[in-house]
């Protein structure tokens, strides 16, 4: 803020209009006069009740600030111009004994920031206009409490003195006067309190309190620019990625009490029910109380509907309903309202948008089309992707009162409940009795796949969103919380402690993968369903949308669930968990072959071994072809470092030395060997498929053999075969003979006519920057965007669960960007990268298959940079869909 | 080549002229001539005897690859032409049975591939021709013997008929004959065998040997052309690093025989001697003989000088003397020479510059400046910069004759000889006590440094050129090789075996790190000497390079020696090094007070040993600043891994359990807890620092204390503190605001004022893409080309050695990109980083501090692209200094 040219705050000077009356703005100058001041100004346009006032804006608020926290020219003078329109309005003056005009001044920045900001009411008081108020309400314990509250606000909000000397004057007062609440002083109680509250204010800032109310109203608007920078505002705009320059509009307006008796109340009401969608009002009142009575939640309120039959309140309900729908229908939106009925009246204080869940978000944007308020388009628009998430897996009843006793890092949304066991084999076992487990583990590897698949959640103690945990549960739509640094596990025990508590094998805990907090014990969960609503939107969004969205999927079933989420392919099948048992087949023996296929001595070993691994792998790529039938799968060569598919455990090793019949030491030597100081950076990738060109051979023959079994039934088949690692076009070319020279003879054998085509990942900095000859090969890219992300920052996503939440937290980076794709940095080869490839083939198709793909800010950029295609985990493909229309929406693209 | 538009081929058709006689040619046109051709034409135009001839073009070989092997147009007719005037000039004609003309076909590409491709002698005889040759020569023998080679030569070159069948019927004929050597069979004898080879010829062909001399002639230059594209031809043109696109020249000479008798011989010089450069005629000569008996190594030859004295040869040697000096003076160069003497005639067969060690490159450029004939730019341009190391280290004796019993990657150059010993501990204990020994470990850590210290050389079994073993003797400037695959350790037993044969410890082994030989046993070496010369071309070289050089030094020791080899600076100092035991003052404790500090569970606790390594450190610091008097001394803060410094092993960990009052099973959770699976890209570098602020605020005062000290003693201080592992212009941000707030503490206490700089690693891609960014933040960036090769690539530099070797073996890259700067795509984010840098910078200070600072072609880059300086271990200070002034003379910057 600090930065802006001195040009330009003259430049806004005395000529700026700062101030803005309600009847002035409208609900476009969200901006400008902030969502309540632009939601205030509507309203009074609409001729709905609203108690006069005007709007400071946020320009004046960054002007303040550039100003070195001075009001800028004319502001002041506006705003007196302004406060002289609202006392006609009201017919009350600021300040006049007789009939004095209070306010309240309150922030409204652009976004809402609830409880964030401050606010000061019943501004005006003094010693002589407490007595006009006095008269005129004839409730003298009405005016004092008012007078005593606002000295109080006041106090605390402009003048910085400490709440807690406040509420010991009046505990004191209590005591002394022998009551228990607040409510029981009387009027001269309370006079003894504003002494003692004047008294505080004496001898806290050394001045009296300021009598004049436009002094008073001077402070408060300072204090309300003040408050945009104190620490929970800052902290809440980081959290909700708020940007810091927006700066608060002040709202000043006429005060109308809801506390004035039986006729009076205050209340805030839905006009849907932001929990399920469904179209009727849903909110509360309370009789005879202000706003902060509510909030304080000293007595519980009435459901909004009991008002209509209020006898003191005739006729309100019905005229806040036509208010409601009147808004409704003015905002085409779901409002979140507030109002205050002052003895009899109803006043309008605020509208917005209402806050909603997933599902209340798709009903009502359907609901909204239907009945004409909206078109498809804007309902398309309504529903946060992310908020998908609620309608897809399973969420912890949140009437169930359950305290997390720890949190770790979101890796695989929904709940989950089970039994602790902490292998993967016993996991496996009590699975497949039928008994719902949880596998808590420091770290997966493959090795626990077949443990993976049978339990219900995963948890691990360390690890960040995209290690193997969290990768392979999105994949599997299962519960995972990974890097929770609190669960120690303590092996020789069979427990894990956590925040002081230890928790044994066999005994229950409740994962919630969405939130990524741990409970102890069973939690009442509530299963997901997908209505006909969420159908509706995902339709329309595809109507929309430009950027096509696939699956990453390895197996038959996830393959199926992604055609019934609506994937148009497989963007990318990785093969090695091929490479291990499928625990359904378990005489298959891949892992023992693939084994002895890495401790082969030489090629005639490694290729009979390859050889028995071939059908297996032809079988399992037959079943994809099955279920994609139509679509296109894009198949990644072997990708894993070989030291992943070895075992660790020193039983597994004699077994795998009688085998192979070697010694265990050789056995050992061997694995040792393989051992790599950095794997993510090593002997992986193509690399494989280079130093081993049969690996890649066995492979490719087996997808064509696969592809031509299935071709007699009539399924469609379109393998897209692609090279993971490449850092070099050479690398590429010869891994492209192999599968080109293995296609025709696998082809040419049987006359059959596979259409096909031969792509690479593009997950190496240097293959992004040398796209354009890697493009010369390839037919297709596909961003890996997350070892893309590790390489571009060098940050392993497996350790960086030390430090990167603490970037994340202090705003080093504004995002984690193995969540969120960084668009600054790995945006940039993205976009390079295509160009380039484009550059030198037209027709190069560009997809991504990290996790990005099913990140609604990260499609976005996907769309904007012209990619084909997203690809993500089976259950984001909703997410991909919708925010892939948002994107093509937003960019004013053509329908499809 | 097969790319080229077949436009080209016809507008290089008959127009076009292919040949050239060596009168017609000149020494400048090696490109189209090749180095032999243009030599030949050089000599022949200086009226040297040369037997004259005419050169067929490398575009005409390129032509013909292109037109599908087919001479292009006119080619044929140019080379009958020329072969006329050829015959009046030697008065010979091809095919004339009474006087015929013999000649040679050779090879001759730009640069010299001695041996690789094919050479036809005597063509043009046939049954006809060999005995006018005979009548000619009064030698029957001797007209046999040519006309049987001529055969097996063109058989075997031309024909593609294996040597065997030839070798096999000679063989026969000396059986029948009853003689041994081929020298015995007598003229029927090699009738005899002319007869048996053209049976072979007819039986392997189907044809009869060709006996018409032009069509012979036709058929000698296709197989040169061919030969190019031979395997040996290919192999060597990779290894070389020479282009497969310039194509190959063919000479066709008339023959001289320097078997006609004792007043006939033949032989090789160099005009200075090759290894010592000592200004000497240095060859041999062989009477009546032919080159090839030369090369076959039949018979011993004589010292050149011998000539002279020589009573058949009268005047000869004098005639060879001043053709030697001549052609010296002619090409500014030292000359390799070929000659011939037929019958008291000396005839100069071939000119070139020689090749000679890098001592002679040395002694050789001074001597030629010093006489006159050519400047000191030439001289520089004229010493291969990585023929320095040869002056730098001690080299194998290269008459010792020893074999290597393994070979691995050269990590350190120079020879060392020791015991082995396979611990730190023991090689430290034993090199105090005054023993030698090598080092040998799987790979070594910063824990074995004082064993490294003390070892003569360090061999490892794993790890590439930039492991840690590698990157650490190299500093050291100590003898290293790593990698060596064949070494495998018996920890159990104390030994290794490398190929079949055992090795124990305390048995004697010698390093070659220059080549990267292992021997067994003590092989003698010899130590280098830096001798005035030397010191003369580095003094020239300086005057002329623009771009800076510094040296990579962490202690004093290292620092005095980069100053003595000319460095300007310290361009990279690691202080993590600082943080071990320094031998020589085991009562710091040093690992033990890190260790403490990396095990603190608060930062108290953590502030507390930082403070007590706070002196050693500045200690550390004053000696580096001391040795860097003036000059600018950059220091890197703390960067590796936490878990680097934690021990291994029991007895260590229990020992810091004990100091620390933990249990052992805690320390080693904690160990457990630290653990990376890829601590490349994990929590290192300024990730550190913004964790643990108090790290890098106890450098930055232990640095700036340093500098207050040494600067009360005078001596000048300029520090560059540089933050490691940035990726966002954020992290910068946080490091650099503790570097100026503990600056200004450190100076404004006592009134100091030191010049210094705060400046960033460039060694990730993302740093690079947002290298305008960082620049807002960083006054100097150092590329560290290590970590960004690492992370452009995705390729560990420890793990690579299982594929990288086949990778540059088989072209699927040029070089190894640890070694030589891959400017493709490492060298594209150098480029943008200095651009996007000085963007926001204009006045940036841009280095770089991998491993390519020292390497020449990596260094010539960087001076392309405008960098300020190189920096790199102290003993390649002189290499890269040398590297940049070539660098500069090539792009024709002025001088400084």
């Amino acid at each position: 803020m600090a930065t802006a040219a001195p040009e330009k705050t003259t430049a806004q000077g005395a000529g700026t209009k700062w101030v803005w009356l309600f009847r002035e703005g409208n609900a476009t100058m969200r901006d400008l006069l902030g969502g309540k001041g632009a939601g205030l100004a509507e309203m009074t346009n609409a001729g709905l009740p609203v108690p006069p006032g005007f709007t400071i804006t946020t320009d004046a608020c960054n002007a303040y600030y550039r100003n070195g926290k001075q009001f800028p020219d004319g502001l002041w003078d506006q705003a007196m111009s302004a406060l002289q329109d609202v006392e006609g309005a009201a017919g009350k003056r600021l300040g006049d004994p007789g009939n004095p005009l209070l306010v309240s001044v309150r922030s409204g920045a652009k976004f809402s920031m609830p409880g964030m900001m401050d606010t000061i009411l019943n501004l005006g008081l003094n010693d002589t206009t407490v007595e006009g108020m006095v008269a005129n309400t004839s409730n003298p314990r009405f005016a004092y409490d008012s007078y005593r509250r606002f000295i109080q606000m006041y106090g605390n909000v402009v003048l910085n003195i400490d709440k807690d000397a406040f509420e010991h004057a009046l505990a004191q007062q209590k005591e002394k006067a022998g009551v228990q609440g607040d409510t029981e002083l009387s009027a001269d109680d309370l006079k003894a309190v504003i002494a003692a509250y004047k008294a505080i204010v004496k001898r806290e800032t050394g001045q009296d309190f300021p009598t004049d109310p436009q002094a008073q109203l001077r402070g408060a608007v300072e204090a309300v620019f003040a408050s945009w920078n104190n620490d929970r505002a800052i902290v809440y705009r980081r959290r909700e990625k708020i940007s810091d320059d927006l700066g608060t509009a002040v709202n000043v307006q006429t005060m109308v009490f809801g506390n004035m008796g039986p006729d009076s109340g205050t209340g805030v009401a839905f006009t849907r029910n932001p929990s399920t969608g469904a179209k009727e009002l849903f909110g509360d009142y309370l009789k005879n109380a202000q706003g902060e009575d509510v909030v304080a939640g000293i007595r519980t309120p009435s459901h909004i509907s009991e008002m209509r039959d209020d006898p003191n309140l005739p006729g309100v309900y019905d005229e806040f309903v036509r208010y409601a729908q009147r808004l409704e229908r003015h905002y085409k939106d779901m409002q979140d309202l507030e109002f205050t009925i002052e003895r009899g009246k109803l006043y309008m204080l605020q509208t917005r948008s209402g806050k909603r869940t997933g599902g209340a978000a798709v009903k009502i944007a359907v609901d909204l089309v239907n009945e004409g308020i909206i078109d498809q388009k804007t309902a398309v628009q309504r529903v946060p992707p992310g908020d998908l998430v609620q309608l897809l897996y399973p969420v912890i009843d949140p009437n169930s009162g359950a305290k997390p006793v720890a949190t770790g890092t979101r890796a695989g949304p929904g709940a989950a409940i089970g039994m602790v066991t902490f292998t993967a084999e016993r996991a496996e076992e009590l699975g497949k009795a039928g008994e719902k487990v949880i596998l808590v583990r420091r770290e997966t590897s493959p090795e626990d796949l077949r443990g993976m698949i049978e339990a219900q959640g995963i948890l691990t103690s360390t690890g960040g969103p995209t290690s193997h945990a969290a990768v392979v549960a999105r994949g599997m739509g299962k519960s995972c919380i990974v890097g929770a640094k609190d669960v120690v596990i303590l092996p020789d025990e069979s427990a894990f402690t956590v925040n002081g508590q230890t928790v044994r094998e066999g005994e229950w805990i409740t994962l919630d993968g969405t939130t990524g907090s741990i409970y102890i014990g069973q939690v009442p969960t509530v299963e997901p369903e997908l209505g006909a609503d969420f159908h509706t939107v995902m339709q329309w969004a595809d109507q929309f949308r430009t950027t096509g969205v696939r699956a990453n999927a390895d197996v038959p079933r996830d393959a199926t669930k992604a055609r019934e989420f609506g994937a148009e392919g497989i963007g990318l099948c990785r093969t090695e968990h091929m490479f291990f048992d499928d625990p359904s087949k378990p005489q298959e023996e891949r892992t023992r072959t693939m084994r002895e296929m890495i401790l082969a001595d030489t090629e005639t070993a490694r290729r009979a071994a390859l050889e028995r691994l071939l059908p297996f792998q032809q079988g399992d790529f037959e079943g994809l072809f099955r279920a994609m039938d139509g679509f296109p799968v894009t198949i990644r060569t072997l990708d894993p470092p070989l030291h992943e598919f070895l075992p660790r455990e020193e039983e597994q090793i004699a077994e795998l030395a009688q085998i192979t019949g070697r010694t265990v030491e050789q056995v050992r030597s061997r694995i040792e060997a393989l051992h790599e100081q950095n794997p993510m950076l090593g002997f992986r990738g193509c690399r494989l498929g280079i130093q081993y060109p049969e690996i890649t051979e066995m492979q490719v023959r087996a997808i064509f053999r696969a592809a031509v079994a299935v071709s007699k039934d009539g399924v469609k088949v379109h393998p897209e075969i692609m090279i993971p690692l490449v850092s070099d076009v050479n690398e590429l070319k010869l891994q492209e003979e192999i599968v080109r020279r293995v296609a025709k003879e696998e082809l040419e054998g049987v006359g059959a006519d596979v259409p096909y085509q031969v792509g690479t990942m593009i997950e190496l900095p240097r293959a992004a920057l040398l796209a354009n000859t890697i493009a010369e090969v390839a037919e297709f890219f596909s961003f890996g965007t997350n070892d893309l992300t590790q390489t571009t920052f060098g940050l392993s996503r497996d350790d960086s669960g030390r430090f990167l939440p603490m970037y994340v937290e202090q705003k080093i980076l504004k995002d984690d960007p193995f969540q969120t794709l960084d668009r600054e940095g790995v945006g940039q080869l993205v976009k390079l990268g295509t160009e380039r490839g484009r550059s030198a083939r037209p027709d190069l198709k560009v997809g991504i298959c990290g996790e990005h793909g099913g990140d609604p800010s990260s499609v976005e950029f996907c769309h904007q940079v012209g990619l084909n295609y997203v690809s993500c985990s089976p259950f984001r493909v909703p997410i991909a869909r919708l925010a892939a229309a948002q994107a093509a929406l937003a960019t004013g693209d053509r329908d499809r």
